[in-house]
Protein backbone atom coordinates (compact mmCIF):
# COMPACT_ATOMS: atom_id res chain seq x y z
CA UNK A 1 0.00 0.00 0.00
CA UNK A 2 1.18 3.37 -0.92
CA UNK A 3 0.38 6.53 1.84
CA UNK A 4 -2.02 7.66 -0.72
CA UNK A 5 -4.21 4.33 0.44
CA UNK A 6 -4.77 5.86 3.94
CA UNK A 7 -6.03 9.29 2.80
CA UNK A 8 -4.03 12.67 2.40
CA UNK A 9 -4.49 13.50 5.94
CA UNK A 10 -3.04 12.33 9.30
CA UNK A 11 -5.32 10.10 10.77
CA UNK A 12 -7.45 9.33 8.21
CA UNK A 13 -7.52 4.92 7.46
CA UNK A 14 -8.55 3.29 4.60
CA UNK A 15 -9.43 0.15 3.46
CA UNK A 16 -9.40 -2.59 0.07
CA UNK A 17 -12.61 -2.10 -1.36
CA UNK A 18 -14.24 -5.35 -3.04
CA UNK A 19 -13.73 -6.44 -6.11
CA UNK A 20 -16.96 -5.62 -8.00
CA UNK A 21 -20.26 -4.51 -6.50
CA UNK A 22 -22.83 -5.98 -5.33
CA UNK A 23 -25.73 -4.08 -7.42
CA UNK A 24 -26.49 -1.09 -10.13
CA UNK A 25 -27.80 2.32 -9.60
CA UNK A 26 -28.94 4.25 -12.58
CA UNK A 27 -28.77 7.94 -12.64
CA UNK A 28 -32.60 9.01 -13.12
CA UNK A 29 -31.55 12.85 -13.97
CA UNK A 30 -29.05 15.51 -13.50
CA UNK A 31 -29.18 17.99 -10.03
CA UNK A 32 -28.66 22.08 -11.20
CA UNK A 33 -26.77 24.22 -8.66
CA UNK A 34 -24.92 27.27 -8.63
CA UNK A 35 -21.64 25.80 -7.50
CA UNK A 36 -19.04 24.53 -10.29
CA UNK A 37 -16.34 23.92 -7.21
CA UNK A 38 -15.98 21.81 -4.08
CA UNK A 39 -14.91 24.88 -2.57
CA UNK A 40 -17.77 26.95 -3.81
CA UNK A 41 -20.51 24.40 -1.78
CA UNK A 42 -21.84 25.63 1.30
CA UNK A 43 -21.04 23.97 4.66
CA UNK A 44 -24.14 22.40 4.86
CA UNK A 45 -27.57 22.27 3.52
CA UNK A 46 -28.82 25.26 5.34
CA UNK A 47 -26.10 27.27 4.36
CA UNK A 48 -28.09 28.85 0.85
CA UNK A 49 -31.22 29.13 0.23
CA UNK A 50 -30.49 29.33 -3.46
CA UNK A 51 -33.08 27.81 -5.48
CA UNK A 52 -31.61 24.66 -7.03
CA UNK A 53 -33.19 22.77 -10.03
CA UNK A 54 -33.52 18.77 -10.38
CA UNK A 55 -34.30 17.37 -13.83
CA UNK A 56 -35.56 14.24 -13.83
CA UNK A 57 -35.15 12.22 -17.23
CA UNK A 58 -38.04 12.31 -19.29
CA UNK A 59 -38.28 8.25 -19.46
CA UNK A 60 -39.42 8.59 -15.60
CA UNK A 61 -41.66 11.94 -15.33
CA UNK A 62 -44.98 9.91 -14.89
CA UNK A 63 -43.78 9.49 -11.89
CA UNK A 64 -43.70 12.80 -10.30
CA UNK A 65 -47.74 12.33 -10.44
CA UNK A 66 -48.80 13.78 -6.84
CA UNK A 67 -45.28 14.82 -6.22
CA UNK A 68 -46.42 18.17 -6.47
CA UNK A 69 -48.70 17.87 -2.86
CA UNK A 70 -45.47 17.33 -0.76
CA UNK A 71 -44.19 20.68 0.67
CA UNK A 72 -40.75 18.50 1.26
CA UNK A 73 -38.80 15.91 -0.46
CA UNK A 74 -35.74 13.41 0.21
CA UNK A 75 -33.82 13.43 -2.36
CA UNK A 76 -30.64 10.78 -2.78
CA UNK A 77 -27.67 11.58 -5.28
CA UNK A 78 -24.39 10.11 -6.32
CA UNK A 79 -21.50 12.06 -4.82
CA UNK A 80 -19.15 10.65 -7.38
CA UNK A 81 -15.69 12.48 -6.83
CA UNK A 82 -15.04 11.30 -3.62
CA UNK A 83 -12.81 8.36 -2.47
CA UNK A 84 -15.08 5.42 -1.30
CA UNK A 85 -12.70 3.31 1.22
CA UNK A 86 -11.92 5.92 3.74
CA UNK A 87 -13.60 4.45 7.01
CA UNK A 88 -11.67 7.09 9.80
CA UNK A 89 -11.36 10.94 8.53
CA UNK A 90 -10.71 14.24 9.59
CA UNK A 91 -12.56 16.55 8.24
CA UNK A 92 -10.79 20.29 7.33
CA UNK A 93 -13.50 22.44 9.21
CA UNK A 94 -13.88 20.24 12.27
CA UNK A 95 -10.41 19.16 12.41
CA UNK A 96 -10.33 15.99 14.24
CA UNK A 97 -10.73 12.17 13.46
CA UNK A 98 -14.24 10.73 13.12
CA UNK A 99 -15.66 7.10 11.85
CA UNK A 100 -17.15 7.88 8.27
CA UNK A 101 -20.24 6.56 9.79
CA UNK A 102 -20.59 9.60 12.17
CA UNK A 103 -19.97 11.95 8.93
CA UNK A 104 -21.53 13.34 5.99
CA UNK A 105 -18.91 13.57 3.81
CA UNK A 106 -19.04 12.54 0.58
CA UNK A 107 -16.49 9.60 1.40
CA UNK A 108 -17.91 6.50 2.03
CA UNK A 109 -17.93 3.07 0.26
CA UNK A 110 -21.57 4.10 -0.98
CA UNK A 111 -21.49 7.81 -2.04
CA UNK A 112 -24.89 8.24 -1.66
CA UNK A 113 -25.97 11.81 -0.28
CA UNK A 114 -29.37 12.59 1.77
CA UNK A 115 -31.00 16.15 1.70
CA UNK A 116 -34.15 16.84 2.86
CA UNK A 117 -35.57 19.85 0.64
CA UNK A 118 -38.41 22.59 0.53
CA UNK A 119 -40.32 22.38 -3.17
CA UNK A 120 -40.73 25.13 -4.64
CA UNK A 121 -42.53 24.06 -7.95
CA UNK A 122 -42.49 21.10 -10.60
CA UNK A 123 -42.94 22.31 -14.06
CA UNK A 124 -42.49 19.99 -17.13
CA UNK A 125 -40.02 17.57 -15.04
CA UNK A 126 -38.11 19.90 -13.43
CA UNK A 127 -38.14 20.77 -9.96
CA UNK A 128 -37.49 23.41 -8.45
CA UNK A 129 -36.38 22.82 -4.54
CA UNK A 130 -34.11 24.67 -1.62
CA UNK A 131 -31.57 22.91 0.75
CA UNK A 132 -29.15 21.46 -1.11
CA UNK A 133 -25.58 21.76 -1.22
CA UNK A 134 -23.84 19.67 -3.92
CA UNK A 135 -21.84 20.19 -7.03
CA UNK A 136 -23.72 21.63 -10.27
CA UNK A 137 -24.55 18.42 -12.31
CA UNK A 138 -24.55 15.77 -9.40
CA UNK A 139 -26.53 12.70 -10.89
CA UNK A 140 -30.03 12.30 -9.21
CA UNK A 141 -30.96 8.65 -7.91
CA UNK A 142 -34.35 8.70 -6.37
CA UNK A 143 -36.88 11.23 -5.36
CA UNK A 144 -38.87 10.92 -2.36
CA UNK A 145 -42.32 12.11 0.27
CA UNK A 146 -41.10 13.52 3.44
CA UNK A 147 -43.11 12.00 5.95
CA UNK A 148 -43.15 14.05 9.10
CA UNK A 149 -44.36 11.36 11.25
CA UNK A 150 -41.42 8.92 10.54
CA UNK A 151 -38.70 11.24 9.06
CA UNK A 152 -38.35 14.20 11.20
CA UNK A 153 -36.97 13.90 15.31
CA UNK A 154 -36.32 17.65 16.41
CA UNK A 155 -34.55 16.27 19.61
CA UNK A 156 -32.10 14.10 17.58
CA UNK A 157 -28.62 14.84 19.03
CA UNK A 158 -24.79 13.75 17.07
CA UNK A 159 -23.12 14.22 20.81
CA UNK A 160 -19.38 14.61 19.34
CA UNK A 161 -20.48 17.72 16.83
CA UNK A 162 -21.83 19.16 20.41
CA UNK A 163 -18.02 18.58 21.63
CA UNK A 164 -15.59 19.66 18.32
CA UNK B 1 -44.25 -5.31 -24.29
CA UNK B 2 -46.70 -8.09 -22.84
CA UNK B 3 -49.07 -7.02 -19.79
CA UNK B 4 -46.47 -7.82 -17.30
CA UNK B 5 -44.48 -4.99 -18.10
CA UNK B 6 -47.34 -2.80 -17.04
CA UNK B 7 -47.39 -3.75 -13.35
CA UNK B 8 -49.37 -6.30 -11.88
CA UNK B 9 -52.13 -4.20 -11.24
CA UNK B 10 -54.53 -2.01 -13.02
CA UNK B 11 -53.37 1.43 -12.97
CA UNK B 12 -50.10 0.60 -12.94
CA UNK B 13 -47.48 1.85 -15.78
CA UNK B 14 -43.84 0.51 -16.20
CA UNK B 15 -40.80 1.64 -18.19
CA UNK B 16 -37.71 0.31 -20.03
CA UNK B 17 -35.08 0.59 -17.94
CA UNK B 18 -31.67 1.71 -19.09
CA UNK B 19 -29.78 -1.62 -20.76
CA UNK B 20 -26.53 -1.17 -17.96
CA UNK B 21 -26.40 0.70 -14.48
CA UNK B 22 -24.44 3.51 -14.15
CA UNK B 23 -22.42 3.20 -11.06
CA UNK B 24 -22.24 0.39 -8.54
CA UNK B 25 -23.05 -0.36 -5.08
CA UNK B 26 -21.23 -2.78 -2.37
CA UNK B 27 -23.31 -4.33 0.64
CA UNK B 28 -21.48 -3.33 3.33
CA UNK B 29 -23.60 -5.53 5.76
CA UNK B 30 -26.79 -6.77 6.79
CA UNK B 31 -30.33 -5.93 8.26
CA UNK B 32 -31.40 -8.33 10.85
CA UNK B 33 -35.57 -8.22 11.93
CA UNK B 34 -38.12 -10.03 13.21
CA UNK B 35 -39.81 -10.30 9.72
CA UNK B 36 -39.10 -13.37 6.88
CA UNK B 37 -41.79 -12.29 4.52
CA UNK B 38 -43.17 -8.86 3.26
CA UNK B 39 -46.89 -9.46 4.09
CA UNK B 40 -45.12 -9.87 8.24
CA UNK B 41 -43.45 -6.74 7.71
CA UNK B 42 -45.37 -3.38 9.42
CA UNK B 43 -46.86 -1.40 7.52
CA UNK B 44 -44.45 1.68 8.01
CA UNK B 45 -41.71 2.56 10.43
CA UNK B 46 -43.35 3.59 13.15
CA UNK B 47 -45.63 0.26 13.16
CA UNK B 48 -43.22 -1.89 15.50
CA UNK B 49 -41.02 -0.70 18.29
CA UNK B 50 -38.92 -4.14 17.77
CA UNK B 51 -35.47 -3.91 18.16
CA UNK B 52 -33.36 -5.11 15.46
CA UNK B 53 -29.44 -5.47 14.15
CA UNK B 54 -27.30 -3.90 12.05
CA UNK B 55 -24.66 -6.19 11.08
CA UNK B 56 -21.38 -4.39 9.87
CA UNK B 57 -18.90 -6.26 7.88
CA UNK B 58 -15.44 -6.32 9.64
CA UNK B 59 -14.01 -4.39 7.28
CA UNK B 60 -15.91 -0.79 7.62
CA UNK B 61 -16.01 -1.36 11.40
CA UNK B 62 -13.16 1.47 12.05
CA UNK B 63 -15.97 3.63 10.60
CA UNK B 64 -18.10 3.69 13.73
CA UNK B 65 -16.04 6.29 15.56
CA UNK B 66 -18.06 8.00 17.21
CA UNK B 67 -21.17 6.37 15.76
CA UNK B 68 -22.18 5.80 19.69
CA UNK B 69 -22.68 9.70 20.72
CA UNK B 70 -25.92 9.79 18.04
CA UNK B 71 -28.72 9.41 19.42
CA UNK B 72 -30.51 8.79 15.97
CA UNK B 73 -29.22 7.69 12.61
CA UNK B 74 -30.23 7.31 9.02
CA UNK B 75 -29.75 3.97 7.54
CA UNK B 76 -29.97 3.34 3.42
CA UNK B 77 -30.43 -0.23 2.01
CA UNK B 78 -31.60 -2.03 -1.03
CA UNK B 79 -34.66 -3.40 -1.15
CA UNK B 80 -33.55 -5.77 -3.96
CA UNK B 81 -37.08 -7.94 -4.15
CA UNK B 82 -39.46 -5.25 -6.10
CA UNK B 83 -39.27 -3.93 -9.54
CA UNK B 84 -37.49 -1.34 -11.03
CA UNK B 85 -39.59 -0.28 -13.65
CA UNK B 86 -42.40 0.81 -12.77
CA UNK B 87 -43.38 4.88 -12.68
CA UNK B 88 -47.03 4.57 -11.45
CA UNK B 89 -48.16 2.40 -8.62
CA UNK B 90 -51.68 1.19 -7.02
CA UNK B 91 -50.62 0.23 -3.69
CA UNK B 92 -52.87 -2.04 -2.38
CA UNK B 93 -53.41 -0.18 1.12
CA UNK B 94 -54.19 3.02 -0.40
CA UNK B 95 -55.98 2.21 -3.46
CA UNK B 96 -55.66 4.90 -5.31
CA UNK B 97 -53.31 5.85 -8.10
CA UNK B 98 -49.61 7.41 -7.47
CA UNK B 99 -46.12 8.00 -9.12
CA UNK B 100 -43.65 6.49 -7.75
CA UNK B 101 -41.19 9.59 -6.44
CA UNK B 102 -44.55 10.58 -4.19
CA UNK B 103 -44.66 6.73 -2.85
CA UNK B 104 -42.01 5.11 -0.32
CA UNK B 105 -42.66 1.82 -2.07
CA UNK B 106 -39.94 -0.65 -2.64
CA UNK B 107 -40.36 -0.50 -6.13
CA UNK B 108 -38.42 2.42 -7.54
CA UNK B 109 -35.58 2.72 -10.27
CA UNK B 110 -33.26 2.66 -7.28
CA UNK B 111 -34.61 0.41 -4.88
CA UNK B 112 -32.68 2.39 -1.61
CA UNK B 113 -34.73 2.36 1.59
CA UNK B 114 -34.01 5.13 3.86
CA UNK B 115 -35.04 5.22 7.30
CA UNK B 116 -34.26 7.29 10.52
CA UNK B 117 -33.72 4.86 13.52
CA UNK B 118 -33.00 5.00 17.22
CA UNK B 119 -30.19 3.83 18.56
CA UNK B 120 -29.73 1.66 21.36
CA UNK B 121 -26.05 0.26 21.47
CA UNK B 122 -23.38 -0.88 19.45
CA UNK B 123 -20.84 -3.67 20.30
CA UNK B 124 -18.96 -5.33 18.05
CA UNK B 125 -19.78 -3.32 14.51
CA UNK B 126 -23.48 -4.82 15.10
CA UNK B 127 -25.95 -1.89 15.91
CA UNK B 128 -29.02 -2.17 18.09
CA UNK B 129 -31.61 0.46 16.44
CA UNK B 130 -35.31 1.01 16.93
CA UNK B 131 -37.73 2.40 13.40
CA UNK B 132 -36.68 -0.37 10.99
CA UNK B 133 -39.90 -2.01 8.89
CA UNK B 134 -38.15 -4.33 6.55
CA UNK B 135 -37.45 -7.60 5.69
CA UNK B 136 -35.06 -9.85 7.32
CA UNK B 137 -31.25 -9.91 5.62
CA UNK B 138 -32.05 -6.86 3.56
CA UNK B 139 -28.62 -5.36 2.35
CA UNK B 140 -27.12 -2.59 4.21
CA UNK B 141 -25.62 0.44 1.99
CA UNK B 142 -25.09 3.17 4.45
CA UNK B 143 -25.25 4.55 8.19
CA UNK B 144 -25.29 8.40 8.46
CA UNK B 145 -25.60 10.71 11.75
CA UNK B 146 -29.21 12.29 11.52
CA UNK B 147 -28.66 15.50 12.23
CA UNK B 148 -31.90 17.63 13.22
CA UNK B 149 -30.88 20.92 11.99
CA UNK B 150 -31.03 19.53 8.53
CA UNK B 151 -32.84 16.48 8.84
CA UNK B 152 -36.24 17.63 10.74
CA UNK B 153 -38.71 19.48 8.97
CA UNK B 154 -41.99 18.81 11.89
CA UNK B 155 -44.52 20.52 9.75
CA UNK B 156 -43.90 19.20 6.33
CA UNK B 157 -46.68 18.13 4.66
CA UNK B 158 -47.58 15.23 2.08
CA UNK B 159 -51.05 16.45 0.30
CA UNK B 160 -52.61 13.49 -1.43
CA UNK B 161 -52.03 11.15 1.98
CA UNK B 162 -54.22 12.99 3.83
CA UNK B 163 -56.68 13.37 0.92
CA UNK B 164 -56.66 9.47 0.10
Amino acid sequence: MTTKDFGAREGEQAVELPTKPDAGVYFIGRIHTPWKERKDCPRNARGSDAVCTVVLDERYRAGLKDVETCTHLVLLYWMDKAPRNLVLQVPGHYGAQHGTFALRSPARPNPIAMSVVRLIGIEDGTLSVVGLDCLDGTPLLDIKPYFASTDSVPEAVVGWHRRD
